[in-house]
């Protein structure tokens, strides 16, 4: 039976990917030699890291004056990274929190130097994007969640914070829409939704803001030193980079990240005209602001929602579970999750709903 | 051709581990799944950490009163965790400086706490273990690093720290000897020699060491954090703990520590036993402390080195290169290095001072 894992992460890769991935598991390039073999300092490997890092260059026009890292620890480690380098100064940096993974992050903002929420949309148990903030134009930077994993939301315009650098957490959905690097001071992913593996965090950051952190800053969360090892300070997580880049490289194929983006456009049409049709789910998101990676929507009751989720289990349709602070159903739809698999989903529901629908209590 | 591959790490893996991973990269377990697609918080995946947990337990008999923690990072970031986690009491945690990752250890201990030196090798060239020291009894801890990957010397015995908690960078040399766990405070390794592919960092430390750290330490680099979530705070390297579940059990299927053990010593007094009566290579460690995982030696000039590390490389005795701050030729000969490879290389060293042996300059 084909599977489709909608897992919110780690999550699908390409099938092709995986493929490639398994012949260099076993032999690179004719070597004789894994990729996990490799010394990361061998000509081959530095082949491997640099081309990763050109084809996302070309798949995100990145401006050369940005440095692009491949790091360990994920977003949760740039939570701390961020302020210990970039809010030294005195003045406060800007969150605007827009549910659970933004908490994390002003939480450990908070711990380590100086920061303030200017905008929430906690009112609204975060089915909104707030639009309404004023930012100090002295504040160390603007950080934004540009899309919740949890919540279903997503920033669809970037917000515009002036001189004062704007920090996104893009982990889950970095590569799946055309942005404009140019308008970002740094941007950060965890790898294991539409990058590749888990174990490996991206961090692309406009070089003029890497300076020298405070003296107690430990020498592994500093970009400058990251920076100026160009991501090889110590070893690195050779074979996620590695996925990483054949990843990049289906993409280009795939016709780029506007293509993609296309693809994902009409894939979170199907699931959300769905819903919004349907007399047994529902999604509370606002319109404008909805997720196009991940589309979390619930039944009637608990008792339908673990129907639902059995009955999909049962059809080959994983991980469709929401997150255990949200409960009900989370179809988590990255780059590599085919038409096809949406498609299976919606007839699911279809015929979930025809067999179920007495039940909505409304 | 068959290829050894000499890297001092990321370095060989067995042959059945990487069949296998293979296989779980395409499909888990008829889950039609890889293993990289598997949420972390799966049945699946949580199976998978508890099985590696436990086989690493099993096969260096860590007390029940020790936490297994699978971090990322790598030995780096571990430099930082234990001086910003166990050092944070008025008293010096006390280092012995045996050679490079010892200096970075003690530099990022200075940076972040109190530490000293309290013994060092640096006056011949890291070429042997002191054993003279004083260590006061209220130090934070004794820090060492047991086996040194440049240097290519080794603890043969484990220094008695007392009631010192005893702190040993293990990277080089986990699992490939008996050690007794129970001597250690906290013992760290890279897994990217003995254990695993790069980008995973296996930590046991004694659960009543893990404190709460003063309030500036990163959430991520917290032992209490990891430790009250089970590894499992943030997405782990998924992949990456899968891989090293596989060797550990591919270890149990070998006999055990004891057994590699005694093939690591036949491996190392192999090249020893050539170097030691070679009238052209030599090794410059004092005999007692010679490690049997990384052993350096050189040629009498640059030009016979080059001339030896092209010919090695054309008989497909590969990454033989010694670290570019030492210099030479360094053969690691890690657990996955079969004796065939060893006796490979020997081969090659004898042929090679046969045809060279006039070029000596003593």
């Amino acid at each position: 039976m084909t599977v489709y894992n909608f897992s919110a992460g780690p999550s699908m890769l390409p099938e092709a990917v995986l493929q490639e991935a398994a012949r260099g598991l076993r032999d690179y390039n004719g070597s004789g030699m894994s990729v996990m073999e490799l010394s990361h300092r061998s000509r081959q490997f530095v082949q491997i890291i640099e081309r990763a890092e050109a084809a996302l260059r070309r798949l995100m026009r990145i401006p050369a004056e940005y440095s692009v890292l491949f790091l360990q620890g994920g977003a949760s480690s740039q939570f701390a990274m961020v302020p210990m380098n970039l809010a030294q100064s005195a003045t406060a940096a800007a969150y605007i929190d827009t549910g659970n993974w933004s908490q994390r992050a002003i939480a450990e903002a908070k711990l380590l130097s100086r920061a303030e929420v200017i905008a929430s949309s906690a009112d609204k148990n975060y089915t909104y994007i707030p639009r309404d903030y004023q930012l100090a134009p002295d504040a160390a930077y603007l950080h934004i969640t540009s899309n919740n994993t949890l919540e279903g939301t997503r920033f669809g315009e970037i917000p515009s914070a002036g001189r004062v650098p704007l920090i996104a957490d893009m982990s889950s959905e970095m590569l799946s829409r055309e942005i404009d690097v140019a308008k970002f001071g740094l941007i950060y992913a965890g790898a294991q939704k539409n990058i590749g593996p888990a174990g490996l965090t991206v961090v692309i950051i406009r070089t003029d803001l890497v300076g020298r952190p405070a003296r107690n800053v430990p020498t592994m969360l500093r970009y400058d030193v990251h920076c100026e090892a160009r991501s090889l300070y110590n070893t690195p997580p050779c074979y996620a980079v590695y996925v990483a880049g054949l990843v990049f490289e289906w993409l280009e194929q795939m016709g780029g990240v506007a293509a993609v983006e296309t693809l994902n456009e009409i894939k979170a049409r199907a699931l959300y005209d769905f819903l919004d049709q349907s007399s047994l789910f529902s999604n509370s998101v606002a319109r404008a602001d909805r997720s196009r990676m991940n589309v979390p929507f619930t039944a009637p009751s608990e008792e339908l929602n673990e129907k639902f989720l059995a009955a999909s289990e049962g059809a080959g349709l994983l991980t469709l579970r929401g997150h255990r602070l949200v409960g009900g159903m989370r179809a988590s739809i990255y780059n590599a999750m085919p038409l096809a698999g949406v498609q299976k989903l919606v007839e699911m529901m279809q015929q979930f709903e025809y067999e179920n629908a007495g039940g909505k209590h409304v």
